[in-house]
């Protein structure tokens, strides 16, 4: 999508883009590398204190990016100095020029911060299959390296350079304590579409300056993926180049903690959790074409898996979710989409609510069911979906928009 | 829908409906029950002679619909003297009322084909959820058993009478023979949307003359099925009320045939195989808002389960609908699939083709390709795509349709 035809701002995102405090050990910087867009940023690069430690999640794609194959062997030092990110290019499936894009992006990279390779982090998103010129960041990263800085308008600058088709820029910050030393959350993320992580979203990047060990730190990232990021899907498909990463620069000078379960963590651990699902939320509220953001709740399941497929079910079907775009609370496609999971259900004891009008309880219509109710539900801008199994103790929840012509319309012309 | 806005007819719909011939002991009905249409057929009856055998696939749904129940009982007993279909309710999740719908039906049926009440057959199609008001058959079956036809314009009345969003009927017809002598197949079905068939389409009924014991039936019915409405979909979605049904009269008088594998049944076996996909693709054509007939072919697979699960993927995945849709030859859209599918696959073995033109070899663009060539294959009305793995020999073959602002117009507005 070029420039020129800048969709409107989806309907759903939030009143303002939250200013996010300075991270210690953190700076940014924007350019133009004209990857494949032309008067808009479309690199971030990410300068990171020595000794900061990194933890990532990635796309269980079986066709993943070569930026997803590079950051997958770099974590296993475990620290990095440098993340550059570009949107218009995803460097997937590039066959052998891929990796080589990728190797020469982290030799520039490695020069401008002055760092070993493998602690350069690289991410792309935008077009699948077109080869990347990574000579186009020569000089580029060199300069942004020079001028990097940790103000407010360096983060939303940096959230806005790795958008492709998202309407808005996407940030979250939290503050915590660990024992008794005060630590900073901040994160960015960008979503649109080809949105189903089955492990993390499009691209997320979260920065803390917690003193906090890699496994500690993939292991907070890991739990906390699992509540956010798998938890929310626009359109079923799952990208080839999916990353969410965290780094920790270490510049709070909190006592070490080695434990990922050390009850030092557990404020730190609910920000960071909380700061996650902010951001999952946000790539919903942004789903391409999205005019209602739809929470789906499944309890009473087998189990929590099972659960939380069943929720997905749901949230990935086309019929759901153009209903919900039709403000037509039609709750036998609910039931379809529970019958279709193929997990455990007995149609005799569910119970389907829009918001909280139950519209169908013991396998059929509610008796006390009003339409009136159940439309005016669904004329928000935020709708609740709630199954009750009645089988089990499971639940899960998930987070998803509505099935509009938008989608089509962004969908159908993306390239062109 | 009501028929006040009756939708154009597919532009991917045959040029004609073929005329149908008779098949002995196969005699059928419409009639107008007033169900939920108005000023339209929404009842198909049809009478079987006495001594005809039935088998069926059903929906794998968790959920199905009580017709579904009713007729999985009714199979056990394994003959058939009549069926009854209703378009315009489903009566799926209608708890005991739907039972009880489904009970009055079948006594109503009975009493007009004269039959027992375990030899008739029941399939509705239309909304979930709302109660079927089975009295509405009452004196309208019996009028029906007194006016059975069995010409031509019997046959396309009854592939209209079980329409729902259905643009056009879906008739098809073959020959062949047994041990020489001759048989007829003939097979009316409904489809548009929510068609994901785990097991069978929405509603496809099909007859034959010939004498075959049931487990024969079944066993040809199940073996088909998997070739052809196990192969289509519209939307991922799969109904609560799939039912494909299969009813041999027996009135051909052939040999007794007790193996499905003798080698006599060669030829109406590859008939009613090719009748059978020949109804899938109807289905798929008249997909709702279709513009395009898709096909999906996978190869070099590890297995053909596998290669049918990366199809699958493929064929269901919006952003590769949506390229179809725009004829924009994005096989990045192609890869994202089948790396979503979780199946054996090596992004640097794959090759893609939209039609002749190879697009993507060896995990990266085709040096070769064309966009001019591969823009004339998008432009076409049927457009197949084709993934070589090059990790064994496993293939499958799927057919969908495209994903236009058609489907969300029809789907975002249905049920007021």
């Amino acid at each position: 999508m070029s420039s020129a035809k800048t969709p409107p701002v989806s309907p759903l995102a939030p009143a303002f883009v939250p200013d996010l405090p300075p991270i210690r050990g953190v700076g940014l910087a924007t350019a133009q590398a004209g990857i494949r867009y032309s008067g808009r940023t479309d690199v971030l690069y990410v300068g990171l204190a020595a000794g900061t430690q990194a933890a990532g999640v990635f796309t269980r794609s079986r066709c993943p990016s070569a930026p997803v194959d590079w950051c997958r062997a770099a974590l296993k030092g475990g620290s990095a100095r440098t993340l550059v990110v570009n949107s218009g290019n995803a460097n997937a499936f590039t066959g052998a020029r891929g990796r080589e894009a990728v190797a020469l992006t982290a030799r520039i990279a490695a020069a401008a911060a002055g760092c070993a390779e493998d602690e350069v982090f690289i991410a792309s998103t935008g077009v699948i299959g077109e080869p990347l010129d990574a000579r186009k960041f020569e000089g580029v990263l060199a300069g942004c390296a020079a001028r990097i800085a940790d103000g407010a308008e360096a983060w939303t600058a940096a959230a806005r350079a790795i958008m492709t088709t998202d309407t808005f820029p996407k940030c979250a910050t939290r503050s915590a304590e660990i024992d008794g030393v005060p630590v900073t959350i901040n994160g960015i993320a960008k979503g649109a579409g080809m949105i189903a992580p089955d492990m993390a979203t499009m691209l997320a990047f979260v920065f803390t300056d917690a003193a906090l060990p890699q496994p500690v730190l993939q292991a907070l990232l890991t739990r906390g993926t699992a509540k956010s990021f798998n938890c929310v899907t626009v359109d079923g498909d799952t990208s080839t180049s999916d990353t969410l990463m965290l780094f920790a620069t270490g510049a709070a000078k909190h006592e070490p903690v080695s434990d990922p379960d050390d009850p030092r963590l557990d404020a730190v651990r609910a920000a960071l959790d909380d700061l996650l699902i902010e951001l999952a939320q946000l790539v919903a509220r942004d789903g391409e074409g999205a005019r209602k953001f739809v929470t789906v709740e499944v309890g009473g399941a087998s189990s929590d898996a099972s659960a939380h497929r069943i929720a997905l079910s749901i949230a990935n079907s086309p019929l759901v979710k153009t209903a919900v775009a039709g403000e037509d609370a039609n709750w036998g496609r609910v039931v379809m989409a529970v019958g279709k999971a193929g997990e455990p259900a007995d149609r005799d004891r569910l119970a389907i609510w829009f918001g909280d009008v139950r519209v169908a309880v013991a396998g059929a219509r509610d008796p006390d069911y009003s339409e009136a109710a159940a439309g005016a539900v669904m004329r928000e801008s935020g709708v609740t979906v709630r199954v009750d199994l009645g089988l089990g103790t499971g639940k899960a929840r998930v987070w998803t928009c509505d099935l509009t012509k938008g989608y089509i319309e962004i969908n159908g012309d993306y390239r062109s």
